[in-house]
């Protein structure tokens, strides 16, 4: 399908950085090489390939983008002040692997690199300005940032369920969110239908941080390919409903998830299934 | 001038923050509001007003997302890991104020920030897209943090001129000559005149930083409201020309600066005058 042409064209894109730095080129983008599961890219196609396919070309940059503002937030999660966590995608953390100055910067300058993606990519300016305009506000300070600060901050201050939700929705659901609606701003589809769209993205989004919860407190760091069992003093769905209500809440997402998906467009419909199958499949 | 309307404009941007985040709202504006020079906004309007008057309130907007990247530059440059520097702006440093997650998450979120800015200017879109263009490139791996990353990595090692030059091209000069570019794009200007102005605003990046180790290398905490001699292992114009040396190409520098201003339009030269002059007064 489409991932495996992004996976090249991510490769392709690598950029060359001038100077002397003996190691920033490297650092800027082996967090990005690194098998990321490129979900968010693949949310954003398969909208595109469903409405739009003649587009999908021009989506690879956007998809990019996404790519470039999840990695930075990865990277500074990851940071000894933050979670301080040594593993990531099965290999060293970017501050493990160089230092603390490199793990910042590398995330600084993929923060912004997503929005100069996005000022090259071949589309409408009108588009290009909307999809700036989502990726900054849902990857910002209204969104992913916002969610972030909020999760570190009441780190051990167990929260009711109302409040661990409008965390994760900030945090996790709405940059899922941006990019299903992404595609849908390449498609050039109605402002209510781009509107559906995201908020079943937010819907993903909520499922995808309970399992990641239930992820954390079951698997191993080997399994998961990331430090793990690390958000005992988290505010999580398994410390706030126990891991049998994490679970249950999360199969009464899903059903919703697929009731959902059952009124959507055919196309759409079988290429959110199978990111969605593949994404979860290889991610147990 | 247009400096007061501009802080006129910046005190009534500052925006809501969602959420129950005890002071996410305070410390992501904070910096902004604690008085900066705004030499940033000030070069931009310049240009605008010399050629474009009656764009100058849709410039406003532009002129903030500058302030806004080089805002979260100096929150990530103070940090521990880098300069670790307790005053700024004669205020103590966000993550002494706050912590260091506040520090990293509102620095994040001000780089942001500044392009979702860009994307709510009433400008055509198509400037909108050079402006996030411009301001995504050397803002970021091309330029700002290339320069940051450089001279972060470089600190112990005495580099060669040549090498110096290019640091400090990257991590002052070009956001700088960005500024003066931005509102040659506003007041839509041939992109040989856009270039030109681009040019002399490099001039300008480097005269600026060289006074600043001139200044760091003489002046007192108190004197220079920011944490100082801290560059003792850094490279500098000073460690490497001496005082005086450094001194000297100062004075070089700030001649051909005059004599390019002399070829600039009447109203830009005297824009840009008052402006420099304004600076440097207050930055003594």
């Amino acid at each position: 399908m489409f991932l495996k042409e992004f996976e090249e064209f991510l490769i392709k894109h690598k950029p060359e950085i001038q100077g002397f730095h003996p190691y920033l080129e490297r650092a800027f983008w082996e967090m990005l090489l690194n098998g990321g599961k490129r979900f968010r890219p693949a949310l954003l196609l398969s909208v595109v390939d469903a409405f739009a396919p003649t587009m999908l070309q021009n989506a690879f940059l956007p998809a990019l983008a996404l790519e470039s503002l999840h990695t930075y937030s990865l990277i500074h999660d990851d940071l000894p002040s933050m979670d301080n966590a040594d593993l990531r995608r099965s290999y060293p953390t970017l501050h493990k692997s160089y230092d603390e100055v490199t793990a910042i910067l590398v995330g600084d300058a993929l923060n912004t690199y997503s929005f100069y993606l996005l000022s090259q990519a071949r589309l409408d300016s009108q588009v290009k300005i909307q999809l700036i305009e989502l990726l900054s506000k849902d990857g910002g300070i209204s969104g992913m940032v916002l969610g972030q600060a909020l999760d570190c901050h009441f780190e051990n201050q167990k929260l009711p369920l109302e409040k661990l939700q409008f965390i994760h929705l900030h945090k996790t659901a709405k940059l899922i969110a941006t990019s299903l609606k992404m595609g849908a701003l390449i498609a050039n589809l109605s402002s209510s239908k781009a509107q559906e769209i995201y908020d079943f993205g937010l819907k993903i989004g909520l499922y995808f941080q309970i399992r990641d919860d239930i992820i954390d407190c079951t698997a191993t760091k080997e399994e998961a390919g990331k430090t793990t069992q690390n958000d005992a003093n988290k505010n999580s769905y398994v410390n706030l409903l126990g891991l049998d209500g994490a679970k249950e809440h999360l199969q009464r997402l899903q059903e919703e998830i697929f009731n959902i998906l059952d009124t959507f467009d055919k196309k759409l419909k079988e290429n959110l299934l199978k990111v969605l199958k593949d994404y979860f499949e290889g991610n147990k």
